[in-house]
Formats: C-alpha cells, structure tokens, sequence
C-alpha cells in the first residue's frame, strides 16, 4: 500500500523537472543523486520537520557519498522574512557553498519557498531540489516555481520565479503532519476541484474521509491529480500572465484575512478555504452560481473542518488589503470567481460594492 | 559633437534590448515611453545624482503623462546592502506599485545592480529600464543583466539574472563625474581590449588623453566598443557558463581587495586595474605573456591614473577571499588569463604558489 511510486513530469522546457509521489522515498539517497550537479548540498529545514526526518535525509545521501550541510531555521509563516532568508545566506557562505552546490528544501511552503528564494538568489543562482513534507506544500507550493519571502506590507511581495530540479513528494511524511495542517492542506486541493477538475470534485467528495482518515492510496492519489492539475496550468502559463491567476481562486481574499490577523495567525489554507468561499459568494451574487453548487462548496470545506467564514476586519479593510495583493491591474481588483464548479474565470469588472457585499456575508 | 546618437541590440531572444548612447538623451522622455509597460514608473537614484539628473528626467516623463515616484537612496559601495534595497522595496509598497509599474535605475553601477535585483524580485519580477551615469556603468553594469546586493561574507552574493528593458547612456552625464570615478571607469574600458579586442586596445592607447579630456565623441565611442564587445559575450553565454567568464579579468583579485579593505575604499575599477595586473603578472609567470605586453598594459594603466599595485593585505589572505567568489568551482580557483592582448583564457589549474607569488609580486 503506497508502494508505487507515481511520477509526474512538469513540462517547462529546458526547466521541466519531475515530481516523484509515493511513500518512503526520502531515506533513498539514489533518488536524489542523479539530479545533483555535484556531490555537495545544503539541507534547508526547520524546528519542527529537523528532529523528524533531517537525519533520515543526510544518511541517505551521505551512503551515496553526498557532502551536506544543514540549516534548521524557526518554524512558521512568521518567520518568513528577510532575517531568517539571512539565516541561509550566512550558512551557504559560512560553509563556502558554491553555485554549484543544491540547496534541498525539506518542509512545508515557508521552508520551500524561502529555500526556493535563497536558491535563485545564491550567487545568482543555485541548483535547488523540493521535499515537502506538508499537504500544502505537496499540491500547492512544490509546483510551479513561485518562491518568496514575506513584506511587513504585503505577502510574497519579494520573490522569483525559480524552478526546482526535482520535486519528491514523500506521502510518509504525512503520517506526522498535525491534524490542523492536513485539513488547511486538503483546501487547495479542493480548489483544484473547483477551479478545472469537475470530476475530482466529485472523487473528493466522495474520499474526504479515506482523506482525513490519511489513507495512503487516497493521499498519494489526491497529491498526484493535484499536481498533475498545476502542472498543466503552469505549463501553460509560467509567469502567470493568463490561466495561472485562476490557481488563486480565493487567495486575495485569503491573503487580506492572512495580513489582516497577521501572518501565522491563520494557516494559509484555512484563509483560502474561507476566502474562496467569499469568492463564490461573488459568484453567486453575480448570478454565475447556483445555490446547490455554492452549498456543495462550503459543506465540502465544512467537513474538511475547514473554515467557511472570515473574520471580522471590515470590508473596508479586507477592500484595503486585496488592493496590496499583486494581481491588482491599474488598481483594479482581478479576481478568480466561479462560472460552475470546474470552471474559474478571471474577472476585473466588480464593484467595490460588489465585493464588500460578498465579504460582510461571510464574515462572523 | 556628440549629437550622433548610436544604438546597439543585446541580442537575448525574447529579452532582447536596445543600448542607446547619446548626449542629452536623458530629458527627453518620448524615448522612454515605448519601453514603459504602463504610464507609471519609479525612479531609484541617490543622493549625488538626484539634485543633478532627477527633476531633469521626472519633468521629461510627466511631460508625456507618466506618473512618477522616486526613491532617494544614500550614495556608495557600501550601502548596497539589504538595509537599503528594503528602502526601494518600502517605497514600491507604500505607492502601491503594481508589478507593471517600471522601475528606473538612475545613477552608477550600485544603483543599477540594487534597482535591477529590487525589479526581478518585487513581486517576483517588474519591468526595469537603466539609465547608468558614470562610465563605469555605461560601459559595464549595464549591459548583461547581473543584478546583486553585497553579503558581509562576500561581494554580490546575493542576485538575480534580469535583463533591463532598454538602456539609455546618456554621455551629457559624464561631464559632473569625479575624476576618479572616470578613471575608474576607463579601467574596464580597457579590459574589453586586453580580453578580445587588440584593435581597441591600441584605439585607447591612442585615445586615451582625449578620453580624460571627457571629450564626447571619443568617450561616446568608447561606450559604444564597450558595450558592443559585452554584449557580444553576454549574448553567446548569458549565464556564465563558458565565455562570458572572461570579462571577469582582474575581478577575482579586484573582489578580495575591495572586500579586503572594506566596501567603498577602493572603487571597483581601481580594484579590477590592480587585480588585473595580478592576473597579467600570473599570466607572465605561466610563460603565456611577453614582458613587452604586460609593460603596454601597466602603462596604459597609468597614463589612466589607475593603481598597478594592490594593498598589502598578505597573499594568504587574498587567497583567502578570492575563495569566497562566485567563480570557484570545487574549491579550484578559476582565474581569467592572458595568452597575448586580446585573448582571455580561463584557467584552473593556478597554483596556491604561484597564485601568491603573482599577488606578492604586484602589492605595495
């Protein structure tokens, strides 16, 4: 169960990568090694993930004659600025890492994305290999190539797009994760239901509980048509000039509520649960949505304990908020709603009334 | 004089752009508005430039209907670090700029390196135009799209590959350079010669009273041939994997003397004349450089008012720092040679011995 090992190829060129899912494949150094550029890396990770799984990682590769470092940096979204980016910094230096030295990212989105960052950063460039070790990170931040630190004015204000080499989503790695974040991870992969895959929807429906239960087969399953579901969105659309915007289906309001109650307060998924809620709700309100649709929605989300109202920051505040995010055009608000489940289009065309109107309903 | 205005293509592909060199190109700000994705844009400059070039550059973008913020940065070497790029970053943030606001780089080569590095990375990449000032930027930041910021542990550790959307070297601004920033600048000037154009070398040789006269038609030409043999380089190896190493002549040793001194104590060109007669002294000892020939460049060093001597740090700590650069591989320095004017070859197989009696016979 969870023996076999799915791979997935992110089609980008001279960039394309492979995600490899399955169960136990972290403690295979061999898996790893091919996509190395020399024999020599730097482990990026965190409080939490270190004491689990960091020696489990360098063994391997140092049995395949590897040279590792590591960095165990703060764990949280909290920490995701440009001091603890200087955490890395000062280690690759320290350790007088060179370009040609991998950083490997082993965590969740935080770890990934500033691990990401640093890599595109390093000297101009660095070669750079994801394990996420979260939900979120397995469907979400691993694909794609957005890395990113936070702003005290904004979320992910400071980044690039980088590819990794190698994307290895271990499914064991969720066998630790806490409830809390396994939930927060299963919104994105609602979302991918909502936004272009009618018929995953309806597979998660119908497995939430094999889900939340962490059933492997269901888990691996989930991770796999997720990514394959972002890899042919960002395939398409690398740098996020058309399609891929619809990936942030509910991210600006998520983001808003994410400021708003200051990073970490709420988990990134939780804010886009009750954010994407506020988007159908526009949806609905602009007659794009039906009742029963919006309803299999939020009681989808209800079930996943996830969130399904924002807090209470004013709309003026939320309207204050999305306006900092970046997919604002010419101070117009862009955002993802919903023509149907399965189907998202981007839409710059409501009303500040509008959108207050859809965030007041669901605020408590 | 100086009316002719030259333009060269920095031929990327689909990040192609045009150089264009001319006097008095700076207030017309038509030449501008083609390369601006949206009427809006942020100028970064610092403290000695804005009240020579600043209203002069704003007044001529306003009169074609661009909004337009600026940033006002300290001046100098030493401040390109992380505290002042958060400056740039603060003032996009709080004007709200979006990622299609263009940022404007006006000044030297540290202004352009942290504009372009605050542009490929705010909001994971905006559009980004330079208008270098000194010689030393026209001639060589400019050009290939390196973009960085200082580290305590190292010079330009932390950056970016992003190309500039057009570049405009207005000569008229070399007329309020400091002498010995001109001088600096020609340091590189010569470096194209010794690298790949003997052709050039000798136009120099020949120029050079003419150069420090700041007349414009010679020092127009001089940027033109500059820019000209960059982008060449740059256009066959844009990341640094092969040729585009050998503009590095001189750097290795130039980064461990600025770092060696601290940042902004000896300007960069005054480190790279001195660390490339290190290199041309190294060059000699490997038998690949005739007395006469090393005599030509020392002396066109001089007769440019640059230094031919390094400081006296010790050659161990050179070695030292020259470990912490970008162009180490596998701990092996790789160092630009000559094997004749006009031929640049990269070199690994130095040793530490005749690494330091080179260093030792070239310090005072």
């Amino acid at each position: 169960m969870g023996e076999a090992v799915r791979v997935l190829e992110v089609a980008l060129g001279d960039r394309a990568y492979p995600i490899v899912i399955g169960a136990g494949l972290l403690s295979v150094g061999a898996r790893l090694v091919p996509y190395l550029k020399r024999k020599k890396a730097v482990v990026v990770t965190n409080t939490t993930v270190a004491p689990l799984y960091l020696d489990l990682l360098t063994d391997a590769l140092a049995a395949e004659g590897v040279s590792c470092e590591s960095v165990v940096l703060p764990d949280g979204e909290s920490h995701k600025d440009w001091q603890t980016l200087n955490l890395i910094y000062d280690a690759l230096l320290g350790s007088h890492a060179e370009r040609s030295t991998t950083l490997i990212a082993l965590g969740g989105g935080v770890i990934g994305d500033m691990t990401g960052f640093a890599a595109a950063t390093y000297q101009r460039g660095a070669p750079f290999i994801q394990i996420p070790t979260t939900l979120l990170s397995q469907v979400d931040s691993s694909v794609g190539g957005k890395t990113a630190i936070n702003h005290p004015l904004g979320k992910n204000m400071i980044g690039a797009f980088y590819q990794p080499r190698l994307v290895i989503a271990d499914i064991g790695t969720l066998a630790t994760l806490p409830d809390r974040e396994l939930k927060a991870g299963l919104a994105e992969v609602i979302k991918y239901g909502l936004i272009r895959d009618p018929a995953f929807f309806e597979w998660i429906e119908r497995h939430l509980d094999a889900l939340l239960a962490r059933d492997p087969e269901a888990l691996a399953h989930a991770v796999e048509v997720s990514c394959r579901n972002k890899a042919e969105v960002v395939a398409a659309d690398e740098t996020e000039q058309g399609e891929r915007a619809t990936l942030n289906l509910g991210h600006t309001f998520g983001h808003a509520i994410e400021t708003g109650m200051g990073y970490g307060v709420w988990l990134h998924g939780e804010a886009v649960a009750a954010g994407t809620v506020m988007a159908l709700a526009l949806s609905k309100r602009l007659g794009w949505l039906s009742d029963v649709e919006i309803d299999r929605a939020v009681r989808l989300f209800a079930r996943a304990g996830l969130p399904t109202k924002g807090p209470v920051l004013g709309a003026q505040r939320y309207l204050e908020l999305m306006r900092h995010d970046k997919k604002v055009a010419d101070g117009q608000l862009r955002l993802i709603l919903l023509k149907g489940i399965g189907r998202a289009v981007i839409h710059s065309g409501a009303t500040d009334g509008e959108v207050c109107a859809a965030i007041e309903a669901c605020c408590e």
